[in-house]
């Protein structure tokens, strides 16, 4: 999906929403657990209902990977059912030497028809521009993260400035922001300011708020750009809004929400 | 498999080889093809053939995800294939937040079976730990890699040490030589005696020999230590040392021609 594309579909909607589907089967509702392909069927449920909210969904691949094989499958028959209006990313954290890159930008650029994929910025240019390489796809790369090890290396000083800042300023001359976003985690908001004027015109993808603490207001005002800027995920707390026979519908009416609350800082 | 079954297998052979099955369709010999699974009936003759000269087998995840779930069936058929003797690497790069991690070590250590995976530490201790909690498995953090991109961000100085060297102090408080390694590239020979003191005991999984331009006997003298405390690895320069039918055999005449040099060394 081009930027272009991408920017209407979130102005159509009035959303910036990204859905996480960190669909994992010890959790979904266990009503659910009988039929063929439990996951499958509780992300269709999933999409169906809260399509019209967000613009993009997030597959967590990690859940699917532990359940091998068929857990593989279950990840393509959902990217292929969710509408191509929609942004899709494999939350992968991928990245290695150039030509083992290229094979996993193989497996989610042509092999499952991902939008977009999440890569580690660790090994440098090599590992990262295979994914900048295929029209209409995109790179994600780790920036600033929402977890509590980010403070361990992503926030060392490498001269006057912090890793994240230097991975920024070094990946922006590998893409544009036509093909590379950056993760930038909502639980930093006093560093928001710093990062938009490093990277002013490109997409962050937002984890960290719901259960772990971040505010959309403060993204929003923060974080955002006057296109907007952004994609909010948000995953437990929209899928496990029920592990009722409702789960579909409450997962909905929380995605309503974010929504909602998202066309106000629009 | 425990530090004091693997260093018996290594003083037994005489060898710290390890294999990379960065097994690609579109590189195995042709006549292979004709067969249902052509990547498994080829790792299944490059084991069989090389088995006595090495120690362990490394499978880059890349490579089979490439081909989907199919890709994830001929991977849990090589894991299953590979002798219990034989220390096995998920070599995945992996590492996200830590409920994600946890579902990650489960795809790796529960479902597959394997003895190591190798992960990304950029995101912090809360993103390797969960792969440091199961008995007799092994996390293998990405220290110094062999590529060019690893000046990028590994070799950027943090305070007075380079980056990796702050990965490799850090991280050596979040688990043992029992259950973590590192990776060091072989490439990066002047580095090997200052990487060396700062993780005496732990074993470093070393690629970069072969067609990467590392040399064996540089990475024997300067990064071993005195139980040996490496696993080298070639990929491309043993798996695909013919594309004729004799490519088991040609394999396992280059395998053995590295054993022997090892066995030199120790």
């Amino acid at each position: 999906m081009t930027r272009k594309h991408l920017l209407e579909q979130i102005h159509r909607k009035k959303s910036y929403l990204c859905i996480g589907l960190d669909s994992d089967i010890t959790k979904i509702p266990k009503h659910l657990l009988k039929g063929t392909d439990p996951v499958f069927n509780f992300n269709k449920q999933i999409i169906d209902a809260t399509k019209d909210y967000c613009v993009s969904y997030k597959i967590n691949t990690a859940f699917y990977e532990a359940m091998g094989a068929r857990g593989w499958e279950t990840m393509e028959k959902t990217i292929e059912h969710i509408p191509s209006t929609h942004f899709t990313i494999a939350d992968a954290k991928r990245g290695d030497i150039g030509n083992t890159s290229s094979q996993y930008a193989r497996a989610f650029f042509e092999k499952l028809n991902f939008d977009a994929v999440t890569v580690s910025p660790y090994m440098g240019e090599d590992s990262v521009r295979p994914f900048l390489e295929y029209e209409g796809k995109w790179a994600i790369l780790l920036g600033l993260t929402s977890n509590p090890g980010a403070k361990d290396f992503e926030m060392q000083k490498t001269g006057d400035e912090y890793l994240f800042e230097k991975v920024l300023k070094t990946a922006s001359g590998w893409g544009t922001p036509e093909n590379l976003m950056f993760v930038i985690g909502a639980t930093h908001p006093h560093q928001f300011k710093k990062i938009r004027q490093l990277t002013p015109d490109h997409f962050y993808l937002v984890p960290g708020i719901g259960r772990q603490g971040g505010s959309l207001k403060e993204v929003a005002q923060g974080a955002g750009n006057k296109e907007g800027g952004l994609l909010v995920n948000l995953s437990r707390a929209i899928i496990y809004a029920s592990d009722k026979e409702d789960f579909a519908l409450q997962a909905a009416a929380i995605a309503s929400q974010y929504q909602t609350e998202m066309s106000s800082y629009l």
